[in-house]
């Protein structure tokens, strides 16, 4: 029985969405939950949020310090390979704009699970289009057509668009569960937010 | 049989360090672990790291915003009485001041959480002297005394050389956990710094 469905707002340069990403579907299986994939940019909002050019990590590097232990920790507690990349952030454009085409594909969330695991496993180029298209051909799709597709102007500008409606939503960075207008925030917050999923489907609200 | 002791490093200004405080006795005596309290000042670490002035929860509103409503609902989660201070971030001197003396003393952890409690509970003034008194009598302090001692020259420079260390140590925000060498930051981690604590005792490390 299915308690409902939420949004997992991710960026596929975010290192803790790599975690999220890695575990979010067997805890939304075993919460009945359906997951809605909203692939974004955390750039323009880093930018117009802060003023600044690069991720917070690089900017402030006492916390980049400490993110890049705390995720090798995270990695370990729940047994996700984990290799630092040797570029950081790296340009997500080209595989956000896949996955906002991939999001109601049967090949969606395979693909996103590749890209991640390149990025932060394999520490691979993942605005690469051969590497992207790669990854597409390896989750069933047909990759040609969707990385066509994914240049075409009506894509770029619904990333846009969708980059847009995250700040609209009050996101500042990633990842994010959206469960019935409630944000939650960090990877850290999953259960929380599958659980007020689930309380709201009980209480019918 | 105890496995240990770590350090808790909080800032009584810091919503996040006020969830701590209130559950870290039951936490840390359920792992058998003693805690060493170690107040500290954000202020100074903000103003050299970040180059602000007030708070990044103030600096950047889409981030406080989003904190506000987590300490709601983390609230609810733990049962913890809440009230959104009317001022942000008080100014928590001199309950530090205070904390440094109380560390080691049997008075030290219920004065550490009235004080959190009149900030994020009744919406006190934490620098007000009057306040601190009435505070050190409940915990059973000569109040009189340690606040004289307080305002000490050599109890300044000791909260001066803490949050020194603090920023020596890659402390960046609050609360964190110390546990043998290892930094875990956010109330989020408690869990996680204490089963670190219970893994070091158990391979020796």
């Amino acid at each position: 029985m299915s308690s409902g469905e939420f949004e997992f707002w991710f960026e596929f340069a975010s290192t803790y969405s790599y975690v999220a990403a890695m575990r979010i579907e067997a805890a939304a299986a075993q919460a009945g939950a359906r997951i809605l994939w909203r692939p974004f940019l955390l750039g323009p909002l880093f930018t117009e949020q802060q003023g600044i050019k690069d991720s917070p990590f690089n900017v402030h590097p006492v916390r980049g310090r400490y993110m890049w232990r705390d995720l090798e920790r995270l990695c370990a507690k729940y047994a996700l390979p984990w290799r630092k990349p040797s570029v950081f952030p790296r340009n997500s454009i080209l595989p956000s704009r896949v996955a906002l085409l991939g999001a109601e594909q049967p090949w969606g969330p395979d693909f996103v699970r590749a890209v991640y695991r390149a990025n932060f496993a394999e520490d691979r180029d993942i605005s690469s289009p051969p590497l992207i298209e790669e990854l597409l051909t390896k989750a069933g799709a047909d990759a040609r057509a969707v990385l066509a597709q994914a240049e075409s102007p009506d894509t770029k500008l619904r990333l846009r668009e969708q980059t847009a409606l995250a700040g609209k939503l009050g996101i500042f960075g990633a990842p994010n569960f959206l469960v019935r207008g409630e944000l939650f925030f960090g990877q850290d917050r999953m259960d929380d937010a599958l659980a007020h999923l689930g309380a709201s489907a009980a209480t019918g609200r």
